[in-house]
């Protein structure tokens, strides 16, 4: 009989959210398993959501982290994608039913039965296990390639902000060269959208409360131009010229404002969960025939598209990295924003934690 | 020089949206210009806020009325679409400016400088008069063709009833047979979203507040099925089933409830317009990817294109026809939906007015 796997990780232990060193086991390597060193794994914002328990739905002891990346050590008999040695990553998936409409159509993560990379109860039974950790084990459906010329830091964060900017410019065909994207909000997901929007070869403009914020978009990330909201005067210059807006704020924000710089048939595209619910005037949607919508994360195959993508055009998450006992200092900074763009955690550090 | 046109219409004069008979004269023919004699003009509830200036735009003396069929009398030297004798139509527009990118791309339904069919400031400054009167002229680019096998009176609500319902039906791809549509509220716009889904071959569930509506949504309009929006168990049961819901309500009601019916990447379509904002909570847009949308009218090319499709399909509206002057009466009664399903006034009663 196979050897469970020992794995040293961090979780949180209640709803205080610190994280301490905690050792685990993860299942023996399955027929169709790929097991993986961690050498990265990016610091998501609801990572720390789950461990403070804010959307409550919290189990513990709580393993966060679905931006893994990591080097093949091993896989199973009947694995034919992935051989010891490739460059992989996990994102917040590890299973999904497989039979309903959505999983047939490559939108498994509509899927009612999903199974999340951690938080989540896997097939066995057992608690799943995220990437704050230094050994991870899944069913290669849900493992993606890393392009080789990736560096593995900066790409951890694609698993899960890249998708989740990606998926939607994607599905809702915001890639047009010349047309016009609005970007709300500058942080992890933000500075993502400016990356793909420019390598889609859109105009891009980004839409912030902060004017100390937009050096940084211009000239560090590229960005086209910058509105400040606040500045009315700025706000009515750029009305009823964006294609698209993608809206990433998780703080209550004024929607209506933002549907004004829309052109007729734009669409704003929500990616951030503010506390609050949003107020829409119908003439804002009837007149001009302007849309809302969400959207959450994006499937397997829309994700390994999107690493391809990256990999052709030498994208990755722009980053701070940290040894893993930095980990409760980086999540007192994440709540004031205060990190370019995201921490990704170096997992060889786990060995002296 | 070509002689002005004198027409019999009824007008109102002020806010109180009393409308009394009005004669008034239209251009002279010009080359592109088609001539009809009307005889058929459907009431729809936007001519009554306008006539009561609850939309804060009325100019005075203003004749009502967008949804004119007739007869062609006469036709410009350059007319190459109609002659003597076609049945035509004009809907929401009568001009706009051919130039920008909506009116390129067959959009003029949203172009900025849209000229109305009543109460909008016509090229040579005059104000346009609709049709509740005797005579139209207008540029042949906004006159429809209506098929010869359709009833014209039953054929007038097409011209705005019909393609409000049928543009975003057709835009947003809400037309594959086997999908299941929700038809919400059950007036001159909800009674054509259910013959248009089921000359589609969707499955159209209407949601109404009003039990007693259910025999004619299932038996006279053919609809499949019928949920009670305040009965929580029929609610929970249609729950996660429809692709996508027309909602033609304009009185305030919760969206969020609706929201709940639409299978992930649904589409809720906004068509009327109550008089407070909708709230939304962000978080049943981004699980499972809903959208909301709004729609108004839509494009001459849609608007055709409808009218062929009901000219195979034989299509028409369900009509109450009255004389014209029973319209104070039929405005009255329409404040309080009393109609099934639209006012049509017979306009060849206006010489004994």
């Amino acid at each position: 009989m196979a050897a469970l796997k020992s794995v040293k990780g961090f979780a949180a232990h209640d709803s205080s959210g610190v994280l301490k060193p905690f050792e685990f086991s993860r299942r023996a390597t399955g027929t169709k398993d790929v097991v993986f060193k961690v050498k990265y794994c990016g610091v998501c914002h609801s990572d720390l959501h789950q461990m403070r328990n804010e959307w409550n739905s919290a189990v513990y002891p709580m393993v966060p982290g679905h931006e893994i990346v990591g080097i093949v050590t091993e896989v199973g008999s009947e694995v034919s994608k992935f051989k010891i040695g490739d460059h992989v990553g996990v994102g917040c998936m590890v299973m999904s039913c497989g039979a309903c409409s959505f999983c047939k159509k490559q939108n498994e993560q509509h899927c009612s039965s999903l199974t999340w990379t951690y938080n989540s109860i896997d097939l066995d039974g057992t608690l799943t296990y995220g990437g704050y950790s230094d050994l991870m084990v899944a069913n290669e459906k849900f493992v993606l390639r890393i392009p080789e010329n990736l560096p593995l830091d900066g790409a951890a964060p694609l698993l899960c902000a890249g998708v989740t900017v990606y998926s939607p410019m994607s599905y809702f065909g915001m890639t047009e060269p010349g047309k016009h994207l609005g970007v709300v909000g500058l942080g992890g997901l933000g500075h993502m959208a400016i990356k793909f929007g420019k390598a889609f070869g859109l105009k891009v403009t980004v839409i912030s409360t902060s004017p100390k914020k937009k050096e940084e978009a211009l000239k560090n990330l590229g960005a086209d131009a910058f509105v400040i909201s606040k500045d009315m005067d700025e706000m009515k210059g750029a009305a009823n010229s964006m294609d698209y807006i993608l809206d990433t704020v998780s703080a209550s924000h004024d929607l209506e404002q933002l549907m004004t710089l829309l052109v007729p048939d734009g669409r704003i595209v929500l990616l951030g969960i503010p506390p609050e619910p949003f107020k829409i005037n119908p003439f804002s949607l009837i007149i001009g025939r302007r849309s809302v919508t969400g959207s959450d994360i994006g499937s397997i195959h829309e994700t390994q598209e999107m690493l391809d993508f990256c990999g052709q055009k030498n994208i990755t998450s722009t980053i701070e990295k940290i040894s893993i006992d930095y980990l409760n200092m980086a999540m007192d900074r994440l709540v004031n924003a205060d990190v370019k763009y995201r921490f990704v955690i170096d997992l060889d550090t786990i060995q002296r934690a």
